[in-house]
């Protein structure tokens, strides 16, 4: 990722990342499908902790509260990798076609929550929309948390946006 | 659009979709970035829509109502062209390179409305929430019309789906 932070995305080959690394060009593709994927290489354990944390939650939980609780675990991960989330998030912005597989990350994301959801007994479209109000509070949150002029931890910063949602879709 | 539905997506050329509109290659491309594009036509106009209504909504009404009616609106237009909706769907489900495609402009369209209601005097988080939420209850209502079990009209839909939203996030 360093080497992103040098040169810019498009300006690395894949080549140059597995010299680095100290890796040969058919080792990188045995570990990814492309270069944009070393960004996401944590998506997937991501994608893990939340489903795993919402499937676990107590039965007695509402669904966005156990999304909640999911968001919690997640952000105080984040939080310990503050300055790597900045950089990261510096060089997925500045590539099209990484904010594309951002998205992708995302709603895959958000799909496997309300797949854990609707096993949890919760029906559509309670399950979706649960959900997808989860992965927009993550990523809002989580936009807050990367910009520079906020100092708030990103569990209080998923906390607040939640708030934030429960206002702005309940206000008449 | 039919030569998608008759043949997938993948398997389609740029020159056929030419020469079943009556056009040269060479003009399909000055209309159209790539053969995806074609399917994606009305995503410009859809967000026109939607952000010129939240703009001229009276200042009076919450910003989730602003959005709400001008999901009201779009419903209405989509309501029309159901068959046609359907079939759309139906393409871009089978693909992945045309759902990130769809997800992509679903986020600019998100882009575009906080952009809207910043301009409306909304503040951050408020603004970037409002419009992801508006956006989660139209991709949900849009799946919950399209899928041919459910007989409510869109706009119907939209506004159910946002009371969907009101009460997952609002239930603890």
């Amino acid at each position: 990722m360093a080497l992103y932070g040098e040169r810019g995305f498009d300006n690395t080959t894949v080549a140059e990342i597995a010299e680095r690394a100290g890796l040969t060009e058919r080792t990188f593709f045995r570990h990814f499908a492309d270069k944009r994927e070393v960004l996401f290489d944590g998506a997937a354990e991501l994608q893990e902790l939340l489903v795993g944390r919402v499937a676990d939650a107590p039965g007695s939980l509402a669904p966005i509260e156990a999304v909640a609780e999911a968001l919690d675990a997640a952000g105080a991960q984040f939080q310990e990798h503050r300055e790597f989330s900045r950089q990261r998030q510096a060089i997925i912005g500045a590539s099209a076609e990484l904010r594309e597989r951002e998205l992708i990350k995302l709603a895959s994301l958000s799909a496997a929550l309300a797949d854990t959801l609707r096993r949890r007994g919760v029906s559509e479209p309670d399950a979706s929309l649960t959900a997808e109000a989860g992965i927009a509070v993550f990523r809002i949150a989580f936009e807050r948390w990367v910009d520079d002029a906020n100092e708030l931890a990103l569990p209080d910063l998923m906390r607040d946006s939640l708030d934030h949602l429960r206002s702005v879709t309940g206000g008449v």
